[in-house]
C-alpha cells in the first residue's frame, strides 16, 4: 500500500515537472490521445511510476470518465457468480477499467443502480436481474448496461449475455433418460420474471414430452433459502413414488439434495440421480462428483465486460450473445453399468 | 425498478413542492437534523415515497456524506466472505448506509482503495488485508476504516475486528489429540504479513508442544490455487509417514483434502481426520461432515459495520474487537468409538 502512505497527493503537475514535459503532454498520455510519441509516453510513464501517481477518479469524472464499472449480483453465496466475476476481471485486466460490485435483491436493485449511476460509474453489468424489459431500458438510457442471465431478445437498449437455457433443460433430461432414469423431477427456483428459469423449465418439459414421459413431469419451485431447499428435498425423497432423478436449477441446490439423500440412506446414483447446473468448482470434488451443465460463467463474464466497454466507447446498436451449454457427466448420474 | 423508469429525476424541490414545505425543511428531514418535528418528518416522508425520490449521491457528497461504504475482499470464492458480507449487510439494513464491494489482491488493493476514496465513500471495510500497519494508518487518516481479519493491536488509526486465531489453532489440536490423532499436520496459507495465519500457526505449534508432540509439528504452506492445494494434499497423503490428521487453514482447502483423500481410497476419519476453519455452509453437508472452527463471519461483519459507522459519525479513538472461536465437531474427525 505504498501509494496510500504518502501524505500529499501526487498531481499531474508533479508528473509533468518530473518528466520535464507540459501538463497537456501528461494529460494526453493519460487519456491515450492520438499522436503521442512512444518516447513521450515512456518518459511520462517512468515519472508516473516513480512518483506513484494515481489519477483521481473525481477529476477523471469531470473529463467524462471514471473508468469504473459497477457489477450487481443477486447474492454472493452462489459459487457460479465467482466464475462470472473471474471472467469480468480478466476482461478488464487488459483495459484501464476496474470494477466494483454490489449485492442487491430484486427489491433493492433500483436503489443500488441509482447509487452506482450517482457515483458516476461508466457502465453497469447486472447479473441475474429479474427487472422488466421496460425498467432495464430506462437504466440503459442512462448508462451503458450489459445484462447477464436474463433473456430479453427484443430489448434495444441493453446488451445481453446468456446461456441457451432451453438447451440446458433438454441436455439434462436426454442424459438422464439415456442412463435409464424415468421419474425425473426438476427442483427449480421460485422467482418472478426469471426468464432463465422459465427457459430451463421449458427445455425440461419439452424433452420429457419428447421422451414420452409427460406423465412424470413435475416441477417444484423453492426459494434460495437453505432451509426451504432442505424441506423440499426431504419431501421429494420421502414420497411413496420417489423420483429416481432430481434436476436442480443450480449446483448449490444439488449439493444440498445429495446431502439430504445420503443422510436418508439413499445411494447416489443407484437409488437416485442428482444433476446440477453451472458446473461450479464443487462439482469436481470427489465427495460430490456432481453431473452438471456447464454454461461457462467465466465466458459469460468476459463477453459482458467486452460488450460493455464497446458500448461505453461508442457502439450504439445493442448486441445479444448466446453461449451453448454442454453437460459434464459425473458419478452422481452415471449408473454402474455405464461407468467405464 | 419503478424508480429508474421515470425519465425525469425527482429533486428535493419537487418533494418540497408536493409536501408544501420549504427546501430547507426537506433538507433537514433528509439529514436527520436536530429539531425536526414528527409532523414535518411524516409529511416529507409521504411525499418522498409518493414521488419516488432518491437522494443523489453526488449531491449528498457535497453536503459531506454519500452514505456508501466500500468493502474490499481478497477474493469472492471463499464462502466465508459471504458470511462476513451477510453480517455487514444486516448491520447496514437498519441505517441509511449501503455498501459496495470490491475484490482486490495484495497488489491491486491500493488502487482500489484509492478509487473508493475518490468515489467519496464515507468509509472502508478491508477484509483479510495483508497491508502493513503503516500503510493502513495512511488509509485510516483519509477515511474511517475498519479491518476484519488482520491483527494490529497497536494501531491507533483503524478499528479492527478479529477472531482469536491463536485459540483456533489450540482448539483444533486439543480436539484431535483427544480423538487419538498424533501426526497432525497443518495445511496453511502461503502469504506475506498474514497475521491471522501466523497466529493460527502459533496456536497449532504451542498446543502440539503442550501435548508432547513437538516431533510431529509440520506446517505446509500453499497458495489459494486449487491446483496447488491438490498437489500439496496428494503429496502429504502419499508420504510413507502419512499424517493421521490434517488441519486446514480454511474450509475450502479442507473440502479439497477430503476429495483427494477419498479419491485415494482413504477412509475419513479412520485413516485420516480432516479439520477446516470458518464453519462455512458446506461443513454441514452430509457428504462433507467437516469439523471446523466457528469464528462467526456474520458477527465479524456486523461488528465491523457497527464500528465503522460510529467512526464515520464522530468517534475518534479506535477500537479493537475480538471474537472467541469454538470448535464444531463433525464426522470428519470423530473416530467411530467416540461417536454416540
Amino acid at each position: 500500500m505504498a501509494r496510500q502512505s504518502r501524505q500529499k497527493r501526487v498531481t499531474i503537475l508533479d508528473v509533468a515537472k518530473d518528466a520535464k514535459v507540459s501538463f497537456a503532454a501528461v494529460s494526453k498520455v493519460l487519456r491515450n490521445a492520438y499522436g503521442v510519441s512512444d518516447a513521450l509516453r515512456e518518459k511520462v510513464n517512468i515519472s508516473i511510476k516513480k512518483l506513484g501517481y494515481t489519477p483521481n477518479t473525481a477529476a477523471r469524472a469531470m473529463r467524462g470518465r471514471t473508468f469504473v464499472v459497477g457489477v450487481i449480483f443477486p447474492d454472493m453465496r452462489n459459487p457460479f457468480f465467482a466464475d462470472i466475476l473471474a471472467g469480468i476481471s480478466s476482461a478488464l485486466e487488459r483495459t484501464q477499467y476496474e470494477s466494483v460490485q454490489g449485492i442487491a435483491r430484486h427489491s433493492t436493485e433500483p436503489s443500488l443502480v441509482q447509487s452506482m449511476i450517482d457515483m458516476q460509474m461508466d457502465g453497469l453489468i447486472l447479473v441475474g436481474t429479474t427487472a422488466t424489459s421496460k425498467a432495464l431500458s430506462a437504466v440503459g438510457q442512462k448508462k451503458p448496461t450489459a445484462v447477464i442471465g436474463h433473456h430479453l431478445p427484443d430489448t434495444k437498449s441493453v446488451d445481453t449475455v446468456n446461456n441457451d437455457d432451453e438447451i440446458s433443460g433438454r441436455l439434462v433430461v436426454r442424459h438422464l433418460v439415456e442412463q435409464g432414469y424415468r421419474k425425473i423431477v426438476m427442483l427449480s427456483l421460485d422467482t418472478e420474471n426469471g426468464t432463465v428459469i422459465e427457459r430451463r423449465e421449458a427445455g425440461y418439459r419439452s424433452e420429457m414430452e419428447g421422451a414420452g414421459l409427460e406423465g412424470a413431469i413435475k416441477v417444484v419451485r423453492v426459494s434460495q433459502s437453505l432451509r426451504e431447499i432442505q424441506v423440499a428435498a426431504k419431501a421429494l425423497i420421502s414420497r411413496q413414488d420417489r423420483p429416481d432423478a432430481i434436476f436442480c436449477w443450480t449446483d448449490f441446490v444439488a449439493l444440498e439434495v445429495i446431502s439430504v439423500a445420503q443422510a436418508s440412506g439413499l445411494n447416489i446414483p443407484d437409488d437416485i440421480a442428482v444433476v446440477g447446473h453451472d458446473n461450479t468448482i464443487y462439482c469436481d470434488f470427489h465427495q460430490n462428483s456432481l453431473t452438471s451443465v456447464d454454461q461457462s460463467g467465466e465466458q459469460l463474464g468476459l463477453q459482458a465486460a467486452r460488450l460493455l466497454i464497446e458500448r461505453i466507447e461508442g457502439r450504439s446498436k445493442c448486441e445479444h450473445f448466446l453461449v451453448h451449454p454442454r453437460l459434464v457427466a459425473r458419478r452422481s448420474s452415471l449408473r454402474a453399468e455405464s461407468v467405464a
